[in-house]
């Protein structure tokens, strides 16, 4: 399908059959959703012996009783599993509750509004304070950046990370650039997953940045390989102590798509002058996480070599859903320019590139038609993609069979829609 | 022992039998704690079975799967639960964490940065905001004032709650008043019960106060009765609805002290307006609390009855280190004018006023002769106690005979601290 040299009449024959195809999926009134990165039920059932696991044991290893206040920053075994999972010191690491999201908006606040190093250090006493965000990326972090009424500038994501050059470029001009969003390893959607030079000048930002520059480093799928031979991802922390820039990176992780995604725990691992801002707070905030929770995670994954076995079952049941995704889009666009994407090694989508201009309507026919997508434009800051051109597609949660029925769907609306714009020029 | 009438000669007789005494206490090697509101490992057995209660069954009554993403306020199981608790309707509810505190730190966070009524109604665009702070009363509370850099201004405890002339005084006079800690249920730390008539006048604050007062609302003793006749609260959400005042008060109540004081679910009560605010800032930073641990509270505490007859568990374990402390008390200082305190009809802790100044004294005896006492200034803002005068007992972690002896030792500590300060008159 070469619409490039297509005929007015040839493109009215395309748009005919593809309303008659479109019609026919109306007719089957589906309902279906690739919209969020959720594990699936099946995927869930791993780790169903979570509760009962502790069989009356309430103690942690270093005596504990898990049941009771305290313990501000996680148990050992549970710091030593994040320690191994985002290859920092155990020191380095605290254990938070159910949700890496809130530690990243903890982690904000504290910068925001009660700095890490003291309270004139806090970003607000600044007139502007400015992010940047490698697009497409993920709207959570832009919706807090949002909430703290922090502006965000776009950058380019390249097949090895943030073009570097555009965020060196930047930061250098304007130091009220107070730090970056990056999800190293499968980013959230492209799948990228950072090459080690550009980790390496991630964590030389510290050197040229304004004070207080910090990158909110979100390893939300470091573990989420979809295939044994997985990419490696070097270490930042590594970088940071080797450039005397450990205070400008805060890193974290979750067991949110490893066990229940609701139920698990999160990591952060920050230097100890940022560890320790952050406790003071949360000394005031909490009184300690879930330590019955960590514990039962502690027993489930008692090393990690364990958790990546565990991850191997996920990668069995994730793989053939983006296996049904990739082949769908190979089949229908791999020989013409309707659309990009990348193949994913791991995390949970793939994000597609309309032409420019036709997210939106994509995204409007496949609800016409029961397929519920990622709004157009979520993907971006403000929800606003200027080319309208990003989808984001997470295929996770439906059968195999739904997935690729709702592929089938979302090819039609990308072809149609297509056509349309064409016989619009 | 009437130090009043006493010679120098007999204070200083007494002085040495006392240092005697403590002497002995000395050489025993004590290592005795009575400084925290904790359960006991006995009263954490109760809800052992929370732990596995769930066999295999992962959905809440409406059909979620507890064990994935989403629901940001709560299973409506657990929301009953706390509409039962707080005698207020479920959709009132809010249910989080494990941590109340967390979610008053919250309910602060969005008052003092965010605003419940956009961000001009934010409380840090005042110049000056201050709170009201009965007194003697919860540390943490003082702590979160503290870290906002709020100002406290006290209030005295009268027997039915805080004085409210006092209170209504103050805030008619200063509309940078913005708010106003309660522990309306045994009072940390002095036990006081508010009266209807008290609660009522609370209810009516938000007519007099400056724009955006909020009282927090901290029931977090509101099932912990020591006896089965308890005295009854007065609803403070149906005076406010009486009073046009929802908007002016946030409650919060949890199971830290029914449950796993660590891993228990946390409520809030709130005002339409109120949680929309909560919650739009929550849905930015979090996925939502932790649902599993919620459905494993409501498969243990399917009802309030059953909630209340698991309350009376606790009493009983709790009852005679009560009366063993009431008792010591009774008989050291019974008959004069050494101390000051209040028989507690439920919560964690009895109230002590030493003679003016001796506080500090008491705390550094007792920790000589091995027991652990909350530091004196403790319950007073800025820790700093202006008569020198009061101290928090919490017997409920040691056996009872570890709380006599702790006792023993404190009643000691208390004589010798008295009798030198009146020699050295």
């Amino acid at each position: 399908m070469d619409l490039n040299q297509a005929s007015q009449e040839q493109l009215q024959q395309w748009q005919t059959q593809l309303q008659q195809e479109f019609e026919n999926f109306k007719t089957q009134g589906l309902q279906l959703d690739i919209t969020r990165g959720k594990p699936s039920s099946e995927q869930l059932d791993l780790s169903n012996q979570l509760d009962g696991i502790l069989a009356g044991h309430y103690n942690s290893s270093n005596g504990t009783d898990v049941r009771n206040y305290g313990g501000l920053d996680g148990l050992p075994e549970m710091k030593q599993l994040g320690a191994d999972i985002l290859s920092v010191p155990q020191e380095r690491i605290l254990v938070g509750g159910n949700s890496s999201l809130t530690l990243m908006f903890q982690a904000m606040m504290q910068a925001y509004f009660f700095g890490y190093a003291g309270p004139e250090s806090a970003w607000q006493q600044q007139d502007n304070v400015k992010f940047l965000c490698p697009v497409p990326g993920y709207d959570r972090h832009f919706a807090i950046c949002e909430h703290f009424g922090i502006e965000m500038l776009t950058v380019s994501m390249n097949e090895d990370g943030p073009d570097m050059d555009q965020v060196e470029t930047l930061i250098k001009a304007d130091p009220s650039i107070k730090g970056m969003w990056c999800v190293p390893k499968y980013s959230n959607p492209t799948g990228t997953v950072y090459s080690a030079a550009t980790i390496e000048r991630i964590a030389k930002l510290g050197q040229i940045a304004g004070e207080g520059f910090r990158v909110f480093w979100d390893n939300a799928y470091v573990l989420h390989d979809l295939n044994a031979n997985a990419p490696a991802l070097a270490s930042i922390a590594d970088y940071c102590q080797q450039h005397g820039t450990e205070d400008s990176v805060l890193q974290f992780a979750s067991t949110s798509k490893v066990s229940f995604a609701g139920a698990g725990v999160a990591f952060m691992a920050a230097s100890p002058n940022n560890l320790a801002a952050f406790k003071q707070t949360l000394s005031i905030a909490s009184i300690g996480p879930d330590k019955v929770n960590q514990l039962r995670h502690a027993k489930l994954f008692p090393d990690l070599a364990s958790l990546k076995a565990h991850m191997m079952k996920h990668a069995d049941l994730l793989r053939p859903r983006f296996e049904v995704v990739l082949n769908r889009l190979e089949e229908a666009f791999g020989d013409n320019d309707l659309g990009q994407w990348q193949s994913a090694a791991g995390g949970y989508f793939v994000s597609f590139d309309t032409r420019p201009g036709l997210a939106k309507r994509v995204v409007d026919l496949a609800a016409e038609a029961g397929v519920k997508l990622t709004p157009a434009g979520a993907t971006y800051p403000y929800g606003s993609d200027p080319q309208n051109s990003n989808i984001r597609i997470a295929p996770s949660v439906p059968t195999v069979d739904d997935v690729d029925l709702a592929m089938q769907v979302f090819v039609c609306a990308v072809k149609l829609a297509s056509v349309e714009q064409a016989l619009a020029a």
